[in-house]
């Protein structure tokens, strides 16, 4: 039985569109980004991350992949068990471009959406590596398969694509594969969940977009099925799939960090259209632990290496930082639809973090290379990347960026996240309009016709021209993050200080604002229990982290020989500028546990600090966020 | 063709039997250990640990492999790819058992050694997990296999049985398979090298009693081997198995650390065998630079719990150190091998720690259960092991000991290393002896009966009865620790101090010596460029480490509050004692990076520590070896 697109209620052409919350989200098509911090970086992202991740995409063969799995011949897959998702997550961000009025990825576009309609089986399911005869059957490996992670990633390309075209191609692909989806792991189907949460997120964004009530029913079986313990156990424990305890029992995030968030994420969905308090109750909870405890100053999460996962709490070493790229992408779909559910400011202070310290910085400036890994402590200037057979890095742990990965998630989601940006500056209500992020940037919705100016996070000056309001008058609110101590607002009014939240101006057609945020340099002590940094301090500026790389040393000096003066930093117009001392230390000590401590230098510099998402462009280098602090 | 044992040189009934070096072993039945440190514990193995570890290799059918191998008939292989070598560690453990008079393991080891013998294809070749029918072919898997690491076990084990009882058939069993490996792997044969280096000791020490000069060349030939590329790539590098680059150009220990150590033992074993001092140049390189930056202060190695391998410079956490039982155990072969051929001190002394912080802190005091992770910083009370299908816990990383491990590699290695402890204690050349080890002991060997009496670690007084000298008199030297600073040798002559490094006195048939080493608790500072303990202290006394356990703090504290006056270190005749305080945080703060540091509470207390090598004896508990330190 097919369902078919249901007369829903019109949404936004937005990724998360949910049905009930305190804020509305904004389509794609309604904002525009002009030249600016994320304006650029959408612009890169069409004219060069997207296509260069096509190019990889293609020469690695997982577009034919879906080409030969039209053809009913043996092939040999190429790529790992998720190489589908990427394709999918490709149309998902060229769909965002699309609906934002590109024709140039249109043809690219057409190609890929032919490519999977060709791929999927008569009964629905859709997956290259799986169940043809010559290969491994189908939902054997549930572990590994990332069967329904995959095609979580092609219902949410699917939901992109109705609503940025209009066309029902890909989506009535998706319909027959959530058919499928829920009779196979229906309550009368296989109790079963996938290694990889990523479903949930698909399936509700369906029942968004085609109100077909067994889709939500089914993401909140596979939320509830979770930590039932239906996985195999396994070396890293059941924590790293999320499958040690019920969704709603955990107090933070657990094991594997883009799956954590990820499941996290689609257990909002299902809580917010389900009215389930209590989980979303559960869900704020693991948030602000997780936040509080277990989350690197960048925003990144996922402290090891082994695992990709969450370490305890406060074990947050910046050598051993991954903070996944996805994790980051993650993190802010998490919080993004927590805050479309509450309004809470931390969901957009967090969003803001994440975006400007993992999201800007893992692709390189000319969007051709990328970080999996996010470290906040370079040690090592070259650290070589695992290759595979083709030569392909295989995942994060290098030093430096690299353009592609044979685990090659990070790059399609930077992918979709930035064409899909504008969704996160702003939402509506009644007849508010909200701001959480600043960037230069038109949204015209609902009646608002609004002009935000500015160069943040560079300079602390945001301009809002209303040209006009919802029946020609209404409130616009915006967010004063929470580093920003207090910040200035001029309007009709007059100047007045606003605090950290959502401050609000009662606005009319022809209205101009102005907010000033204080953009002085901070120094940020870590709390001592994150003992991988005890003693050091972190200097920031607006949303920016600050690092010190080594190639601004004077004289080849080495980071780990630097201690910083934790009250000098400044900025100078364009960076921040530290003092430091140098530590004299006897080399080559043979035992590094001695009856003394080393004694620092008198020579003092200042040296130039460098922003976090810029690090590692200018060739190779050492790198620390967190510097030892002079008392 | 089968080699014949031959007319080789009368070595001693010990591990390791060079045929050229500084110092001579001295022969396992030839050293009595009485009550004390470490006989206490040599007894407790042979009556706990070793029965413990055959119950439970019988229980999980491991030894029924070897049974079942005979049988020609198919069977299901229990256990994982190294289950054999457990059998044959233990082996080695009972073999050393019987050298010393133990009569009660020789039944079970005779069990053993039938089921070995009975195991071996008529070309030389045993493995029960390949090579029949059903099972997947020899050699077929070079990277997790662990074949040629089975065979040098199992050479290990039929050196020990041969030097312990005289009896060759094991010995025999051995030769048939190194000839073999001769055939399979030598300059014609197999270009490959095992994922785990081990066979290379083996193959010496085969060499070294049998006097077969192929073993040696073979094992030459795969130290050569590696660093080649021979092992499949992989995620990890190839650092992990130390395929990147050749023994002999590395500058440090790299990758997966019991791999790393147990390689760098067979090459110091080729490297004097062969006369090659460029090789035996660059493993003391490699020594030297693995101490000074990726060692912990408990000597334990291997920071990552990831791969179980060494971390770059100076990276090394203490909540996230691994420092396997068997890395601490493969550690004291690697240095063991190095001080016979050089007699340099250094190497005695990490002996020396590491017995006492790593080997000692494994086994509980009931020899029943056992650390495989060795962690210095225990952050929270309960991590629940990771079990298999069948109950058992996989491998480190739970809090507490446990019984027992699907990887398993460390309870037997720990049982070797107890039965055969006695030979660590002394060597001798010419008419010296050399005491490294101070523990209650009677050493008998080439005229020279010497009973050493102390209550060493707790005190510091050595006494040393010269029974009888070779000719009635020669040279006693003995190691002052370099921890030590100066001790106090009381003999013949009068009484003198005696600094780090080994000190000599003449001595006669009835001559007694008396060394008085200092205890006073001592102070560690670490390197600064080991950020994860910045600002910390540690305290030893004598070769232990000490630790802060929970369960010894006032008012159900939290050893993440405690911060440490340094100075404050004293013995109260049981154990240390510190000062410290207590900190006043703000709890349950949103976000850990805040504008100023925490405040110290003015409330001081004094608290005992407690021995590393006895934590977590009292019931769950966390632990900090590193105390955050108030200036």
């Amino acid at each position: 039985m097919h369902t078919e697109v249901l007369a829903a209620p019109k949404r936004a052409a937005a990724p998360v569109t949910p049905t009930i919350g305190e804020l509305e989200p904004i389509g794609v098509p309604s904002v525009h980004l002009s030249a600016g911090f994320w304006g650029d970086r959408q612009k890169l992202n069409a004219e060069a991350i997207i296509p260069h991740a096509v190019e990889w995409v293609d020469r690695l063969g997982w577009t034919a992949n879906l080409a030969a799995a039209r053809s009913g011949q043996p092939y040999t897959h190429r790529g790992r068990e998720f190489a589908d998702s990427e394709i999918y997550k490709l149309i998902e961000a060229m769909s965002w471009e699309v609906a934002r009025g590109s024709t140039a990825l249109e043809p690219v576009l057409d190609r890929f959406i032919t490519l999977v309609e060709g791929a999927q089986d008569p009964d629905g399911y859709v997956q290259t590596l799986f169940g043809r005869p010559w290969q491994r059957p189908r939902y054997s490996d549930f572990k590994w398969g990332h069967e329904l992670y995959c095609f979580g990633h092609l219902m949410q390309a699917a939901v992109a694509h109705h609503r940025a075209t209009g066309s029902d191609r890909l989506l009535k692909v998706a319909i027959r594969l959530a058919d499928h989806v829920c009779v196979m792991f229906g309550p009368d189907g296989l109790n079963q969940v996938c290694g990889h949460a990523e479903v949930e997120l698909g399936l509700v964004e369906l029942h968004r977009i085609t109100g077909e009530q067994k889709y939500l029913d089914q993401a909140a079986l596979f939320i509830e099925r979770r930590g039932e313990g239906t996985l195999p156990l396994f070396e890293f424990g059941r924590a790293f799939w999320q499958d040690d305890m019920r969704v709603r029992d955990a107090d933070v995030l657990r094991g594997h960090a883009v799956r954590a968030l990820y499941l996290a994420a689609g257990a909002v969905d299902v809580a917010v259209e389900s009215g389930d308090t209590e989980l979303l109750d559960a869900l704020e909870l693991q948030w602000r632990n997780t936040v509080a405890k277990r989350t690197y100053i960048t925003g990144g999460m996922g402290s090891h290496h082994m695992d990709e996962a969450f370490g305890e709490d406060f074990v947050l070493p910046p050598d051993r930082s991954y903070c996944e790229t996805c994790a980051g992408v993650a993190s802010i779909m998490f919080s993004w639809r927590l805050l479309l559910a509450t309004g809470k400011v931390e969901y957009a202070d967090l969003i803001e973090r994440t975006l400007y310290n993992v999201v800007a910085t893992s692709p390189a400036a000319d969007g051709r290379s990328f970080f999996y890994a996010n470290v906040l402590h370079q040690r090592v200037e070259h650290v070589p990347p695992p290759l595979n057979e083709d030569g392909v890095v295989i995942r994060g742990g290098a030093s430096g960026r690299q353009p592609w990965f044979e685990v090659s998630c990070c790059p399609p989601n930077v992918a979709r996240t930035l064409a899909s940006i504008g969704c996160y500056i702003a939402t509506h209500s009644a007849s508010s309009l909200q701001i959480h992020q600043f960037a230069s940037a038109r949204i015209t919705v609902d009646g608002w016709d609004v002009e935000m100016q500015t160069d943040y996070p560079a300079d602390g000056r945001v301009t809002i021209l209303v040209h006009s309001a919802p029946d020609g008058a209404g409130s616009l609110e915006f967010r004063v993050p929470s580093w920003a101590g207090t910040a200035v607002l001029s309007d009709r009014a007059g100047q007045r200080a606003v605090l950290p939240g959502y401050a609000s101006a009662p606005v009319r057609d022809g209205d101009r604002l102005t907010i000033e945020f204080p953009l002085e340099v901070r120094v940020s002590y870590p709390d001592d229990r994150i003992d991988a940094v005890r003693d050091t301090v972190a200097f920031e500026r607006g949303p920016e982290v600050y690092a010190l790389e080594s190639i601004d040393l004077p004289e080849n000096g080495s980071i780990d020989d630097v201690r910083v003066y934790a009250d000098s930093g400044r900025y100078d117009g364009t960076t921040v500028r530290v003092r430091v001392g140098q530590v004299g230390r006897e080399r080559d000590r043979p035992w590094p546990f001695a009856a003394e401590s080393v004694h620092i230098g008198a020579a003092a510099a200042e040296v130039p600090l460098v922003r976090y998402h810029e690090w590692a462009e200018r060739g190779p280098s050492t790198m620390r966020v967190f510097l030892p602090a002079l008392h």
